[in-house]
């Protein structure tokens, strides 16, 4: 049995919420926050809603690193899937906390993908 | 206290490896399953990679929903999540089996999001 990768979830509580409004400044950061966990980056995707809210996927060669935002309630649910190093995962909560000014998180971590070892053989 | 969604995690075992790796049929699978699950389709960003495997996101009103095949393994990894009406989240497990040849699935709902319900307050 081989597992696949990680899914973490992290929700984000009473952040700044003219910073979860700015879309270039959410851009950068999640562009910089996949890059400082070692993932690569394949593509980019940033939504601006109306009247607000951002909705950004950065498309990693480890699967994607996700975000969007509810200025209005301060929240920001983001998501990570990644079928690489786990090692840097838990820097993300505490980057991404200060980077939004949170006033708190809840961070869930999600082994998934539990592929038996002869799955190769039999997809072949 | 306000939930903000529901996010789901979604493993396809044993599918069959040529539709993994069939860019167009990925990507109008799941153009069309973001549409029968009443999501509203805002952008969408699909990733061929080499030798094999597609990653495919598409950005929704609600939130996203995404896909990751691994052909190699039969393994494809799905997550949605949605801020909008969860009734139909539950046909997307059979619909996914039956379009990709799944032998098998693990399908699990994370509610998420507990807001506080002053948070709109604190956030203005």
């Amino acid at each position: 049995m081989e597992i696949m990768g990680r899914h973490v979830l992290l929700d984000l509580y009473g952040c700044d919420a003219k910073l979860l409004n700015d879309f270039e400044f959410l851009q950068k950061l999640f562009h910089d926050t996949a890059e400082r966990l070692d993932c690569t980056i394949v593509q980019e995707v940033f939504h601006r809603f109306s009247p607000q809210g951002v909705s950004g996927v950065v498309v990693i060669a480890e699967s994607h690193l996700s975000v969007h935002t509810w200025p209005e309630k301060g929240y920001a649910a983001v998501d990570l899937y990644t079928c690489g190093d786990p090692t840097k995962l838990d820097l993300m909560p505490e980057m991404l906390k200060q980077a939004l000014g949170a006033a708190g998180y809840e961070y869930k971590k999600h082994p998934r993908g539990f592929v038996p070892a002869d799955a190769e053989k039999a997809a072949s």
